[in-house]
């Protein structure tokens, strides 16, 4: 595989375009308040969780409605000049940088959900809304929305970037979930994809086109997702494993045999340290598998009963079991916050994350041998995993002054990536492309779906305004 | 709702485009015999289980592989033709007619399946394989293949419609379980999509782009697809009704209780009539539901029992149960043989089958006005549908002879979609838009973003070869 040339750097070939005086006077006279172009806030505008930087954009529009949205992007069209949008910031691969100049739309203020139909279990949500608030919103209809990022993102930007997270074993990924969308175009024209019918052969799909765009076919404004009852039993689980192998081989056997878990997700030895330091848990420090189960009563029983017995032969240990919902919540407030663990492991740190997804067959070729490189390496990182997917992240914890140690971490990422793609896997299994993997999409798809994905953007936003610079060079 | 003024006539704007004797010529040089242009073989490739008629297409290539299909796809850009792909014919919207001219590409050859990874749970199929086949040669692994249209359809035309079929309800429909495709473009260029993996966000989903354009962006060649273990335990019933409604609103509360059920079918008494007819079955001839249970023993038995229970509510009689195999296999048969044995019913008709798609709870209120319009328009018709999707299919049975009956299918289907569009569904769940649906589409999805599918067709499909004329004008 060749290398990426944008690896090395840390953003490749910043074309800055110019934002005439002319575009920020008209957003000010449109937007009023509502249009900021002070330095902090275009700061925190142009920077996601990822290690890259980028000058801020030029303005930050607050949107409060769909018609914002779109005068903005009119506005913007008008000049040529990009349009970036941000929901709270949480994107790990370089999306919400102005690497091309241009304006920031926030829809943090698109929060209100907007219709919840129980009895077909979808809500309407606008952009802005996260995914707690989400849940909060609809917990008293016993329902609840199952995709979750580690951060609190916003339904946008989940479906942007096409995110899972641990539920996905079970409920799939923002593309199984969202059923349509309302979405502003590069014009500024508002269109709806979908219905909330269940299936659909109403022409090209363009709900999935747009979901796993990354912000460059247009602004998603209004989201249209399933939900599901909240299970009549949950219980969940921990189980720790003489070496990550054996927690791998446990996940594989339990997919393979079909048991419909809802969550599998591993966690190796360094990463229980660091999350124990930081959630003040006392997990035994050793690789670890933390499950959970829903279903009848009955159900959830036969399936512990089948994955204790596979962990068993494996030689995991007996399962602790955390049974009411605080104890539950514990630990998986204790996951997702492992990445803010890590971080909190090495003080000034910044983490580069790997998002490689294997088919399960392959998820232990694929793991053990990047274990043994990044141990050899002597890089500091975290381990954590959506194993039942066939999706892991490392997170390489390097010093931002020593670029050497950026070198090392782009290296195993490099291999890593190589061997998922030699296995049928892919580079991203949740994070996107952003500005960090178009190389590695070039390998994985090849340059004619490349090419077929350019011909798209550019016949969709012919000015190439629309978060431009991402997933592929244009 | 506009009446889609292509309704009411046997084809809308024939406009032929002249194939060249040069390009003839070529293909007969390229493919030899496998290229034909007697008129017997021209005109079973030009129609389809549609009702519609158009001259036949130039001549049909017979592929024995992706190079075959490029080479016949390159050879008709040369000189702007269009290129029609066909599987077994079995399209309902009239998909495969040739209205402007061009040439057939029959994949019908293309089947073998190329691996099985049981493991992994995907198997890999050339487009000419059909879903019967697929299913026999995977039998041994104990694995299928759940999507089951009526007709024993190839991979690749189920996936160029985005069809689905009686299992939807568990188990999705081709948008949920293709994971990855082959495809000649317009340009006769071989590109890939997806990967192996279970889930990726590795830039635009081409893939699901791919799946429901009806041809008009490619030619499939190669599918890799999702497939299940079979389940530990089967069982069918059937369960007969005092009215359609007492059947729809089983379903609809079986289907918001969130039951996991793997088939759940309503036939109406007319059609219950037409398959005892045909297929020597002693069913009552009263509205009953067809169901399947998958799971393991006890899971079965408790989906079994809440439906029963849900049944008897609605005065449902008691189940008969469908347990061996054999009978499992006679009963299914003579759902799917339904539309063959409504057209044996009134010997020389043919039939246009409706396909909305509604959310659950909108399922009674679509369908039981649209009965009542039926039976006063005293037009023959049958009535199946996949309820648990909420998606079901009118068959008006017309003879052909007769205009006037065509009119009044045709303002009974116009009544049946503006209802099921003012409900929030879609004009066809799984038969695709064809040649039939242009106008429900611009209704259904608004004019602006059939503009965005046209763009994008017009992108990657500059010539305007790729099987034009379907799904909107152009």
């Amino acid at each position: 595989m060749n290398a990426p040339t944008q690896a090395a750097h840390l953003i490749p070939e910043i074309h800055q375009r110019a934002v005439p005086v002319a575009l920020i006077d008209a957003l000010k006279a449109r937007f009023g308040a509502n249009c900021s172009t002070a330095m902090a806030v275009r700061e925190q505008h142009g920077r996601d969780e990822s290690s890259f930087q980028a000058p801020p954009p030029a303005a930050v529009v607050f949107a409060e409605s769909t018609a914002d949205v779109a005068d903005a992007v009119k506005l913007a069209s008008q000049h040529d000049v990009p349009v970036i949008p941000f929901g709270v910031g949480s994107s790990l691969e370089g999306h919400l940088l102005a690497v091309q100049g241009g304006i920031s739309i926030d829809v943090g203020r698109m929060n209100k959900v907007l219709s919840v139909n129980a009895e077909d279990l979808t809500v309407t949500v606008q952009a802005g809304v996260t995914r707690k608030a989400l849940n909060e919103e609809i917990k008293s209809t016993g329902l609840f929305f199952p995709i979750d990022p580690g951060a609190d993102a916003t339904i946008g930007g989940m479906s942007a970037t096409r995110a899972s997270g641990t539920n996905a074993v079970r409920y799939g990924t923002m593309r199984e979930n969202v059923l349509g969308l309302e979405v502003v175009t590069a014009s500024g024209e508002v269109i709806r994809t979908g219905t909330r019918a269940k299936k659909s052969s109403a022409g090209y799909d363009l709900t999935r086109l747009m979901v796993g765009s990354e912000g460059t076919l247009g602004v998603i404004t209004e989201i249209t997702l399933r939900i599901y009852p909240l299970p009549e039993a949950v219980s969940a689980a921990i189980c720790s494993f003489p070496s990550i192998e054996a927690a791998v081989r446990t996940t594989i056997q339990v997919i393979q045999l079909g048991v419909p878990i809802a969550r599998v997700e591993l966690i190796d030895h360094n990463t229980v340290r660091m999350v124990n330091a930081h959630s003040k848990l006392g997990l035994r420090e050793e690789p670890m598998l933390l499950m959970e189960f829903h279903g009848s009563p009955a159900g959830v029983k036969e399936q512990a009963e089948t994955v204790q017995e596979i962990a068993a032969e494996f030689g995991g240990n007996a399962f602790e079991w955390a049974t009411t919902p605080e104890e539950r919540t514990r630990l998986w407030t204790a996951r997702h916050n492992a990445y803010f663990a890590a971080i909190q492991s090495r003080p000034g740190c910044r983490a580069i994350s790997t998002d490689t997804c294997v088919p399960i067959s392959r998820l232990a070729d694929c793991l053990l041998d990047s274990v043994a490189e990044a141990d050899a390496s002597g890089l500091p990182y975290f381990l954590v995993g959506h194993v039942g997917d066939g999706n892991f992240h490392f997170g390489y914890l390097l010093d931002p002054n020593l670029p050497e140690e950026r070198e090392v971490a782009e290296a195993l990422n490099q291999k890593l990536v190589a061997r998922a793609l030699s296995l049928e896997g892919t580079c991203t299994g949740e994070h996107g492309v952003g500005l960090h993997k178009m190389g590695f999409l070039v390998t994985e798809a090849g340059a004619g779906a490349v090419d077929m994905m350019r011909t798209i953007k550019r016949a969709l936003d012919p000015k190439n305004i629309m978060n431009p610079g991402k997933i592929f060079s244009l």
